[in-house]
């Protein structure tokens, strides 16, 4: 009874914003009088608010109550998926120079960092992990200029394992290796899992790095249709896989770089059940699942593997510290070739890191960090859509992801995003432009990926900036 | 004159000792006796004394005097060559499960290490260090916790640069690319330079983990036997590089491992523009060099190079601490190559260990500490050559290199140095067996690699249960 009244009340809503009667911006009524006006208890109307705010229609903002989302970007796939099927084949990786010249740009610390994929310093907590640096290696004085074992000191292999209840898997410490960060991760995964000349699925868009790795690999990439909403298009994967020798997967199912999507447990446990009934090996890389806006982490789709196929990548370089260089692989049934592989790269991670790391984790207040962090993503991340809907031209939309700091942008067809970098380049503002998303070049001409890592006036300024620079392409 | 009166006087003695008349292990007149009884000076017989100990016949102990050394192991290339040459063909490596057992054994902390190949932390600057990761964290605040540069940290390259000097090579910070660890550096070289299904040339016996990383990378190998005396043969080489399709060379020609060799600078010359003629790339592993027992380090073949055609790889890790993972290439003509490699690898080296490293060689008394150092792998050698030499059959050779701290023991045929290893396992030993260091297994069975990288009543207690198993096998 009380469902049907909160969906009516959020129906009616909806269908107010859709006619226009709130436009994007506008405030909507407040939960006191909306429950007045409609004779339902407060309750109802916060439930209807909340329905509403997770599809991305409207925001809170504190202190001010309810608005309309400025802009969605609205599901594609399903009309996009039949064409891609049809014309689908692996594709070799041959990466133009742009691709690289705009890594090493969003790596420049000295252009607006738009597309920094690690977070602000001011979001870290860098004394107390210097503080721990020093205190762990005199503690363990010599362990700390030794070798650490190749598969990590065990004292944060532990904790890794203890965390990982969270999102709903149950490891042991033993089945944790430390890695120099998530890309290498994924990077032992793949060598563990595919020969040169093999195809690797990912999500389309795809973040460039996987791509330049699989590159490196010598192997071929089959891209899969993703939104949004669902993130990768298991229909499409499922066409795929029958009909290439795909040897791998690689996954972001929680808070996509650069969709942002987010995949449901449902979706998850589908995505496993096809993989495994191919046996194809699965990389998910987790590296934002700890940032979540909710008050609980997602699950991974690590938590549904019973056949040990998964091969889950994580770091700490977007929650503690990037300079750090402290990742950790779950290689599943790869466990022994993974290790292998990591004394070949480089023996073992740094000590004094992980000790580092290992303590903040037993007794830093890590998730009281994380809440910390999560909400000043959020609110980062409402500041640069705020700014978009203001600044970038009619027509432009925004992902609205519930956790990271990640947002994807479609501009009007005719916004070619890599004259968008390249003059935002000579304003000293770095982005990265749709095109490096993918290997089939125009694909995503009119995004760019815009990242909420950071917020200050100078970012606004360089916002602005941008949307003008774009509204005279449009 | 006087040139010729003490080599007459080594030329003396040496006949006395191949006549036996001085057997191995005893006293040899000192110094002032001999001056007396021969009628010449002092310093003839000094330079005739030094002589003789640079070729390893004679050695001097601290406070007792010269003695003749217990054992040498001959060069055996020659003879062997010609039969080497006509049956060569590139080798797939393809490694038993022993190797990776023995690797791991290697480094296992409850085994007593005679195959260690870190320093004992008793040797490293292990306070100083921490003190001044802890003060560079701090003064470098939110850079110590974000992403080095993919090139690492300019400071430390500064200082690589200028260190460079040493070892006949004039580099700028910006030819030093910062890796995790020499395995690193060579791994990124490989990647650098060859294709899947090229071929390798190596020095043969050859350091396992370069057979482990080119069979990782679908490489083939091709060896090039070696002797104590001088290393790689290069007329083999030479043969080689014209009947089989060489990508490139990995060599290690400064206190190799583990045949302790040191190619002088006129066959480092003739190796780079053997190999410039033909275009391939040198990838050679440096990591032994600063360890020179005399005063002044050997160049490396980087300092012949013209064409850039040599991949200079080394780290910290044998001199410092290991466990900072902190190591360099220089990569000529392959630099941005290897920088786009080691950022897919892992974006960067550990930052809080690149400051300490940077701040160490700055003003932390590098240099008094290798001086310290050599001192003590001279030292340790001395001894171990000692207890191999009093523990091991009848028949048994050891080498004798000018520095690092790397022994190659060859024992009389009948010895099974696999067995060996398998019965030392049972005592608790771990050393390293020849077969691991060659793909034609049978090729260095009767041989072992020592490390003297330790030195303990319980490392000598260890070599007499080794030189008891031996004896009871040969």
């Amino acid at each position: 009874m009380q469902k049907r009244l909160y969906e009516e009340v959020a129906s009616r809503i909806r269908g107010m914003i859709e006619k226009g009667t709130y436009r994007a911006g506008e405030r909507i009524p407040s939960i006191r009088n909306l429950s007045r006006q409609m004779r339902v208890s407060i309750n109802t109307v916060m439930e209807a608010y909340t329905t509403l705010e997770n599809v991305g229609m409207i925001e809170a903002r504190p202190q001010s109550g309810y608005y309309v989302s400025r802009r969605r970007l609205e599901p594609a796939a399903k009309r996009e998926t039949q064409k891609v099927v049809e014309g689908m084949a692996p594709n070799c990786v041959t990466f133009a120079e742009v691709s690289l010249q705009v890594m090493r740009n969003l790596r420049n610390a000295s252009l607006v960092p738009l597309g920094r994929g690690s977070p602000s310093p001011d979001l870290l907590p860098i004394d107390k992990l210097n503080r721990m640096l020093a205190v762990e290696s005199r503690r363990f004085r010599s362990q700390s200029v030794s070798y650490a074992a190749t598969a990590g000191i065990q004292r944060l292999r532990t904790q890794i394992a203890k965390r990982s209840v969270h999102s709903g898997c149950h490891l042991s410490p033993e089945d944790v290796v430390v890695t120099s960060g998530c890309i290498e991760a994924v990077a032992l995964a793949l060598q563990a899992t595919c020969r040169p000349g093999g195809t690797v699925a990912v999500g389309s868009p795809v973040y460039y790095t996987f791509l330049h790795t699989i590159q490196w690999m010598g192997l071929k990439v089959l891209e899969i249709p993703s939104t949004p909403e669902e993130g990768m298009s298991l229909p499409v994967l499922s066409y795929a896989i029958k009909h290439n020798p795909v040897q791998a997967c690689i996954i972001i199912a929680n808070f996509n770089n650069p969709l942002g999507s987010l995949m449901t447990d449902a979706r998850k446990e589908e995505l496993i059940a096809l993989l495994a009934r191919h046996d194809i090996p699965l990389i998910e890389d987790d590296v934002y699942g700890d940032l979540a806006f909710g008050p609980d982490r997602p699950t991974t789709a690590k938590a549904y593997d019973e056949k040990g196929l998964v091969l889950l990548c994580s770091s700490f370089s977007k929650t503690l510290a990037p300079g750090y260089r402290v990742g950790w692989i779950v290689p599943g049934r790869f466990q022994q070739k993974v290790e292998q592989l990591k004394s070949l790269f480089n023996i073992a991670t740094a000590t004094p890191t992980q000790l580092a790391i290992a303590e903040f984790i037993t007794n830093g207040g890590y998730d009281q960090h994380l809440r910390k962090l999560r909400r000043a993503f959020a609110r980062q991340m409402a500041c640069v859509r705020d700014a978009v809907g203001r600044y970038f031209p009619q027509g432009t939309r925004v992902t609205h992801p519930e956790g990271g700091f990640i947002l994807w942008v479609e501009m009007p067809e005719g916004v070619d995003s890599l004259k968008l970098y390249e003059e935002a380049l000579r304003n000293g503002i770095a982005i990265a432009p749709g095109v490096i998303f993918s290997t089939t070049g125009d694909k995503f001409n009119n995004c760019i990926r815009l990242n909420a890592a950071f917020w200050s006036e100078r970012i606004e300024h360089a916002l602005e900036t941008l949307g003008d620079i774009a509204r005279a392409m449009a």
